[in-house]
């Protein structure tokens, strides 16, 4: 094997040997700001799975070292991330109580499902399956998910327990029926959290930045704001005891050391309940992962392989599930700090997951009086830039039929629930294509002047000859648009008889499967029958040879293929007239 | 509401007024040699869904008269028909016992259920959705299910059971390993009746025509091969008492007397599970009831409304279930006897209708020896026709995916069943074509000669100027074909450092959704970023209309919008030669 392709299915190989001082304290500082950024979130993420907050940090460790021996992107910063979280904590709420041992097994074999998934597509090169999901579907997809995982925290923020629904209505109508219920500590924990949050994102990089401290540290410390609220509110939580006096959860005990080693229960009963859903979180992980590594890659001219992010991503899920973690893919905002912040190779990941194993052997008695409601605003804050009205706006203007798979898969995830709604959004944004397609426009078409170019009778002044019909179709012709084609020709010729030849204009026809042959073959023969003669132009190189394999011409008769538009007109003018003589 | 409309939605209004006597002589003569076909076929057809005998005569009279009054076909023939029965046979397998009473309530249900999908989406418009099923499926489809048909039949001409199954191969082995039960008075008695049909089929109307009988009448009589091998096969067993010396299986009793008044069972939970299966009835019951009534309306210049169809078949299927019947279609081969036996308005399937009443009122006695054999072998001389060849032939020369999807159709019928087998094939032809639209043809052009037009630079000889890249995408942009195309386009640039311009050709494309806009955004930028400037050609005016609603020219900066090819090598040749210089 050659060392480039042995270097496109080890990427490392591609930049380790040339590694150097100055790129390790580049990606060494980067590894330290996602590091810091990543602890609260794991937490919170796992959380919002319904796991321990330990599940989110072991799944902070191995899985990074994996991707950044395999991924073919040099910032993706891999981890949970709140989508997936959520796809997590819908699945397994199905199947195990939270909480419970079968839960925390159930969450094992969905990252093995899920990696070994991704693996195998990765192997079978399917990468290209996931452009099946059109730009609007999954911008309704992530506002809605959005939704759902903020009100999923709402019980954290306000202190007491909501019953779990992925509808929104539910939630909402059992707060506020419930609303004296309400932990006030917890809510001022919540409120305080979101004020350091905010204003760590908007006023703290602008102020320091006013009293002389450099771009780049600034930014870099506007990233510590979940630190910071983390540190201030278990803080507060442990001065004031707020855990007793005020029955304010905590995070309480975290298990200190290393990851435990892990093995998937490869129960065939529950791996068949699991599978639909390993299948969509996936496909779901996968397609956020590679367009955030596309659109980083694109930014430094490098290239992202999608089949070897596949495998990647597939690796860092196995390794998930063998050490006590859950499903993981490249998350947006952590990619992008961690691109910002000046990771240059993979090398940063795994400085982050070295400090995530410190942070579990060691620091995690300092987490013990971490408030949730904290790590719940650390979540809705995050899950806010999900929320994404430019691509509606967007949509709206430029065409109607965007916009409604837009809304459709919003409202479908937000009342058939997540996994639902996107395949609901991606069968629906097929569908749309094929109605369009299944209605091609047609447009007949006469001479601009004495040019040879032929446009639109409805658009152009142009002339035409009453016995020469001439139409431009604008599509593939394919079986689900044939018969439609078939009516509309037949049409025009029975409201015209003085018609002698219909001339179909293919320079728009790409391709002609077997049916749309067949319904040709028969127009022919029915235009026959009514005395008007089928001809073609402008027929495509490898159109053209696929008609001459099945030997077209004989079913056409006496019709021709002329070259050009013009071509046909003026053969066909010349001919009426002296028939007409 | 105008005459017009109200004999498009009453299409007797049309023909009734102006019906004249020798109309009626000729419809009468086709509607009686319908009904002489029509009597062993309708039991054949109902023994092959599991029902008994009566039911499929039940079937053929109610319906007739509703379809005769709504349809917008003057000579289809409305009844039982092989496929559908199949189809129920294989759904009502799985609810019930055959031969018990829920059996029985099921096929009524189905039968009502059909008709109600039929007659909602022939209100809703909806018959535009049976193009979606390509030629190539329906004739995969069409000979699995003949297969699937003929050998289910084989325990009938043997005359030992053979446990239900979907598999070919298991009928056979069964078949084969217990060969030493045969009846061998039943098997003669199918080899004789196979000799009866056959020869009608193909010899009698010759003979008769050579000692100087008619062709109309020959042809005629011709059709009478079903009801002369009931006769004769009836008799034998009736004379010889075959049924009790030799167990020879015969019909039995009829019960004498109009159809049954049924009301379907509208149980939530059956309703339920027939829902899906009836879907499909009403699917494949409308496609080849449709087919057969365009290509015999196109005959005689008439037209085929499908909506109204979608009504007329649904109330011929409700009307089937209130009266003891089950799910009804317009038939292929009785279609096309009654439109050649004479058949000018709908009169003649009302007159098939009132002569099968007849029959079930006086003449069920004389049906109580016919022998389940020889109406076997009335269903395998038919279905035999529906095995297809001639497709397959002509697809694997004109383009191996439409064969690919008519051979895997095929194989799925046989191997996951009969519904199963129709919706993957359904899938499959979608998947193929989203699949060929997702790798788009694309092809590098440049000038022929001095003329002004564009061809692919590997077919023709042409110029070109290095600096300047002009590209053909011979499709319309959509999602699932924008990465593909991206990825492409940045290959050719990045593999040809020459390149400032590149110029896409749009003549082909029809369309251009939300997602690829994106994708030409972005793609503007990172060109922009290489030093490339991209500018559009032959942009059609559709396309042209909705990306001026939102200011595209803005995303190309430098990038300009041609009207033609030649334009843009000419104006970017000129400014490429001034900046070399």
């Amino acid at each position: 094997m050659s060392t480039r392709n042995l270097g496109r299915l080890l990427p490392i190989l591609d930049w380790f040997p040339a590694y150097s001082r100055p790129a390790f304290a580049s990606d060494a500082m980067a590894g330290l700001i996602v590091a810091i950024m990543l602890v609260p979130q794991g937490m919170a993420y796992a959380l919002l799975a319904g796991l321990p907050p330990e599940v989110g940090l072991y799944a902070s460790i191995v899985p990074l070292v994996f991707y950044g021996l395999l991924g073919s992107s040099r910032a993706l910063a891999v981890g949970p991330v709140a989508i997936v979280s959520l796809m997590v904590a819908s699945t397994l709420g199905e199947i195990a109580e939270t909480g419970s041992a079968g839960y925390l097994a159930g969450a094992v074999l969905l990252a093995f499902l899920s990696g070994a998934i991704l693996l195998g597509m990765g192997l079978a090169r399917l990468g290209f399956l996931v452009n099946f999901l059109s730009h609007p579907v999954i911008s309704g997809f992530s506002s809605a998910a959005a939704l759902v995982i903020g009100f999923s925290q709402l019980k954290h923020l306000i202190g007491f327990d909501i019953p779990r629904s992925h509808l929104i209505t539910e939630i909402i109508a059992h707060a506020a029926i419930h609303i004296d219920h309400i932990n006030l500590a917890t809510f001022m924990i919540a409120l305080a959290s979101f004020a350091i949050l905010l204003s760590f994102r908007s006023l703290i990089s602008p102020v320091l930045r006013s009293i002389g401290i450099g771009a780049a540290t600034s930014d870099a410390i506007a990233k510590a704001g979940p630190l910071v609220a983390v540190l201030v509110t278990t803080i507060v939580v442990w001065q004031f005891a707020l855990d007793q006096h005020s029955s304010v959860r905590i995070v309480a005990d975290i298990p200190a050391g290393l990851p435990p080693l892990t093995i998937p229960n490869f129960d065939l009963a529950l791996i068949e309940k699991l599978l639909p859903a390993a299948v969509l979180i996936a496909l779901v992980g996968f397609l956020e992962s590679v367009s955030v590594a596309k659109s980083l890659a694109s930014k430094r001219r490098q290239k992202i392989d999608a089949n070897q992010e596949l495998i990647a991503l597939g690796a860092a899920n196995i390794g998930a599930s063998v050490t006590g973690g859950y499903p993981v893919t490249g998350g947006f905002s952590r990619s992008l700090v961690n691109f910002t912040a000046g990771a240059v190779t993979p090398m940063a990941s795994i400085i982050t997951a070295g400090l995530i194993g410190l942070t579990v052997v060691l620091l995690t008695p300092l987490l013990y009086f971490l408030p949730k409601a904290t790590l719940a605003a650390i979540i809705i804050i995050a899950v806010a830039n999900l929320i994404d009205l430019k691509t509606l706006r967007h949509a709206w203007v430029y065409n109607k039929a965007d916009a409604a798979s837009l809304i459709v898969t919003f409202l479908a995830v937000l009342t058939l629930g997540i996994e639902m709604g996107i395949v609901f959004g991606a069968a629906l944004s097929i569908a749309l294509y094929l109605w369009r397609t299944s209605r091609p426009h047609m447009a007949e078409v006469g001479r601009v002047g004495q040019t040879e170019h032929f446009r639109n009778v409805l658009r152009h002044e142009v002339q035409t000859d009453p016995r020469v019909l001439m139409v431009r179709v604008d599509e593939s012709l394919y079986f689900a648009n044939t018969a439609f084609l078939e009516g509309q020709l037949l049409t025009r010729v029975a409201d015209r008889p003085e018609i002698d030849h219909l001339v179909l204009i293919m320079s728009a026809v790409n391709f002609i499967d077997a049916s749309a042959i067949e319904t040709l073959e028969t127009l022919a023969e029915r235009l026959h029958d009514a005395g008007v003669t089928l001809h073609f132009a402008e027929v495509k190189g490898p159109v053209m040879d696929r008609l001459e394999r099945i030997e077209f011409e004989k079913a056409l008769g006496e019709g021709e293929v002329f070259l050009s538009s013009h071509e046909a007109m003026r053969e066909l003018s010349k001919t009426s007239v002296s028939e007409a003589a």
